[in-house]
């Protein structure tokens, strides 16, 4: 990563290259889109800092909000059980504990469960016989995708039998004329991305996850992610799902249209549920075309107001080509700089942007992003910049955006929140927080997709420190809902953000959530301790 | 309407004109996106032909599926209902049947109820003093916006009391940096968009109806439209309401964020629940910008495969400024020539293509056109086209694809499907049917959106014909059921589709439907005979 500096145009130089009606000659400037975004490599994640354990109790004699709740009165698997499991899935009923560790810890290292029992099934039909015998012996079960996720949803509380997807990862069908894709639930996004990418289209959505995260965990989740901005939300481009029911009933609302006005959308039910109310194990969903050209740039502002003022000036002048609208601050610069010895590829400045371009025409993007260019500069919106153009470079600009999370991970315990708020006030979580902590905190730095109004605020400390956790919350879900902003804009609730529900949505609201769930799952027995709050009547 | 060969540019002209590399001097050529797509002028729909009463025994000893079951037993509308409701809604609780007719008719004047009570609140909580009052009352409520329904589903078939939201009509808040504008249900889709044009943005969704219908309204049938191939449906735009619930419960999921993973996502369910769930009173939408450029061509083709080739080189060529890729047939072109002598602006041909383009520099998106034309033309995948340049012209190439409606309205008695399907199959069904019925029809025409694999399939009659009738129900629906279709793409279920939901969904999903209207609204007091079908369990 050294020499960024070297391998990216500056500013001004990128002007004068990105010149009005040049001709696209170098076959260095179509940029594929695709580049590795994971922060799942081997050398990173799975030897995060935050350890912390969420179980009741762990925080002392008050436990926090995160902690587990008492096991619920579910029954214990039996050796009969047993019998069920192995008769149903030979080969594929899992107790050994070495082979079930992975499955029981989450990606961040922050929640264990002690599950007995990792199943593994094939098929719609295999999962649809789990979910009958479990609901008819009253077991509990934690539906698991790739395990990425970052709120303790993915992976069991207590002795929850885990139901992997990670079998279930047949593509079905492609229909090049609509871009339409059905696949299982258990295809790797990033297999599927590859597998569109030879017949010219994209998935909708992209995360640093991608080599690990499975789609139905992605539609599960209703995951985010840095394609929103251009493609929008799962909820739109998800055509279909089949779902199996807690009591095994198979619901197929695998529909491969883009219109259906034939009663209540009931896919939607799902998507975002973090598998409480059932089980995904199909989708069908719509794939834009794969871009002719990708550029980056990489700029660099004095105020926040002036980074609003460039992303109002961009959307108007990249209008349909802008595909990222990214930021971080000079704290996570710094971090970058530190611990990963990335070197700032421009001046310093308070607030750093990272924007993308994707579309179908080269010298009209390249066009547009000059002329962009050249009004922000002009009229001071931003104080200095570089424009990558090759894919090696657009990488490495990426990565001063993607290896944030990263960097922080050296830099001592980490409190990290994923907050929604309205774009023109997002750094001032940041600002506020600075001033509330004083020097308490090590480190308090923001990052996130300012197009989707979605802040990563991080807070450092030399060790786990629960008094100044206690500085932190309430008051950053508080400040959240000063603002109607939300407490979790694309990592969910799951096991440790439940109970935070109400700084984001009213108690009527959680309680026709409540009546769902006691709808879908009587018993209870999906995904129990997640999403929803333990005081739910 | 005269002269749209002499008013627009031939394509080979246009071709010329319209050079690579072209700069933009012409004003001219520099087309506002908004141009009336009215179909409710007072000299077209409101005298449609289309009206035999849908009421049980309308149809001879055996009531058609689409005929009203018996009224349910619910309670009638007393003195003492009257004196709350004027007392609640000083001026507002309308009983003059006069004032009541347009309000009891639909549009299609095709279904007529016999309400003699209209309440107009102004507020939410007025909505919630209703609905609290008529849940204890057990009196049934049929929530109305602008009453351009399709299927019925926006007027009483009883006694039912309208619920209008005429006047809850605010705008609330608009935030010209996302671009988020909250407003009240009321609202009439083209205030908002002539609200929003000067502001710099345009609504994600756009109707021939915008001149009556209501925002709420919109999002209660979750319309589809002439934008949805470019911004996507409503499910991924609105991205909050505010619902009264039947028992008079304000459910406020009024959020402004773009991401918000709290929870479920409730306001999903009311979003094409046809008013059975709730009343929406508020709604938050996502706009785009106001696109600087919009272009419109006018092609033909010989086979309906070029058709779907063009379609696929269009999306290639034009990618990210696409917004509208619409068919019509050469019946559709003889109504046109015929009932409302437009003149054909190219040569005769089997298929006719509108396609609009909307993006951010002209010059780009005029060189893009060009490109595609070209290329579309050499290859011989469309045997004559024509450019429209200017708003006037765009307007009249528009017309075209737009008053096929009109057009059969003229020919006789119209039986009208709105079908999606596998988008290379949509017209096998238009080819099928001609050749099922022979000469029992009078004319087979199709048109519509094949960028979202919607086919509009209309057959008409001299005269209401009930062996027409049985000749094409239930073909229609059992050959869309075949390709896994939907028998309603856009235009919901109403009273008159609700029982054929069985050929779009499997029953499985038809019940949880059941349940959820059970839970929501467990007396069935809003717009009963609607959406789901009458042997529900």
């Amino acid at each position: 990563m050294a020499g960024i500096l070297h391998t990216t145009l500056g500013l001004r130089t990128a002007l004068r290259y990105l010149s009005p009606h040049c001709t696209l000659s170098s076959p260095a400037r179509r940029l594929p889109l695709d580049f590795p975004r994971q922060f799942l490599s081997p050398s990173s994640g799975r030897c995060g800092v935050c350890s912390r354990k969420l179980h009741a109790g762990a925080d002392g004699p008050k436990p926090s909000p995160a902690a587990a709740p008492e096991r619920l009165p579910f029954s214990r698997v039996t050796q009969e059980d047993l019998a069920f499991f192995r008769k149903t899935l030979p080969g594929r009923a899992i107790t050994d504990p070495d082979l079930l560790e992975a499955n029981n810890v989450d990606w961040l290292k922050s929640v264990r469960g002690f599950s007995e029992l990792l199943l593994r099934p094939q098929t719609t039909e295999e999962v649809s016989q789990i979910l009958s015998y479990c609901n008819s012996r009253n077991l509990a079960v934690n539906p698991q995708g790739g395990n990425t996720g970052l709120v303790g949803g993915s992976v069991p509380v207590y002795d929850e039998i885990i139901l992997s997807t990670a079998l279930m990862n047949n593509i079905l069908t492609f229909d090049g004329v609509s871009g339409i894709l059905t696949c299982q639930a258990g295809c790797v996004l990033e297999n599927l991305s590859l597998y569109l990418e030879e017949r010219d289209y994209i998935m909708p959505l992209d995360l640093g996850a991608k080599g690990s995260c499975h789609i139905g965990g992605n539609v599960a989740t209703n995951a985010g992610g840095l394609r929103l901005l251009r493609y929008g939300s799962l909820r739109g481009t998800v055509l279909g799902l089949e779902v199996v029911l807690a009591d095994g009933r198979v619901l197929d609302c695998l529909a491969t249209l883009r219109k259906d006005n034939t009663g209540y959308d009931l896919k939607q039910l799902f998507i975002g549920s973090e598998g409480t109310l059932g089980v995904i194990t199909a989708v069908s969903i719509l794939c834009p075309r794969k871009p002719k050209a990708v550029n980056v740039v990489f700029l660099g502002c004095e105020t926040f107001e002036q980074l609003l003022q460039t992303f109002q000036l961009c959307r108007g002048m990249l209008g349909e080509i802008l595909s990222a609208f990214e930021f971080l601050d000079r704290g996570c610069m710094s971090l970058l700089n530190t611990h990963l010895k990335l070197p700032n590829p421009i001046t310093d400045c308070p607030f750093y942007i990272v924007i993308e371009t994707a579309g179908s025409n080269p010298t009209h993007d390249e066009e547009k992003l000059h002329n962009f260019l050249e009004e922000a500069m002009t009229s001071s919106m931003v104080t200095d910049g570089t424009v990558a153009t090759e894919d090696t470079k657009i990488k490495a600009l990426w990565s001063m955006r993607e290896r944030v999370t990263e960097a922080l991970t050296h830099d001592g315990f980490t409190y990290k929140y994923d907050i929604s708020l309205p774009v023109e006030r997002i750094y001032q979580l940041v600002t506020d927080m600075k001033e509330h902590l004083g020097d308490r905190a090590k480190n308090v730095v923001g990052y996130g997709h300012v197009g989707d109004g979605n802040l990563h605020l991080n807070i450092t400390s030399t060790a786990k420190d629960p008094a100044l956790l206690a500085a932190i919350e309430p008051f950053v879900y508080e400040w959240t809902a000063g603002c109607q902003g939300s407490i979790s804009a694309e990592h969910g609730l799951g096991l440790k953000k439940r109970n935070y529900i109400y700084y984001s949505k009213p108690s009527q609201a959680v309680a026709l959530m409540g009546n769902i769930k006691a709808m879908l799952d009587p018993k209870g027995i999906l995904n129990p301790y997640k999403t929803l709050p333990d005081n739910l009547k």
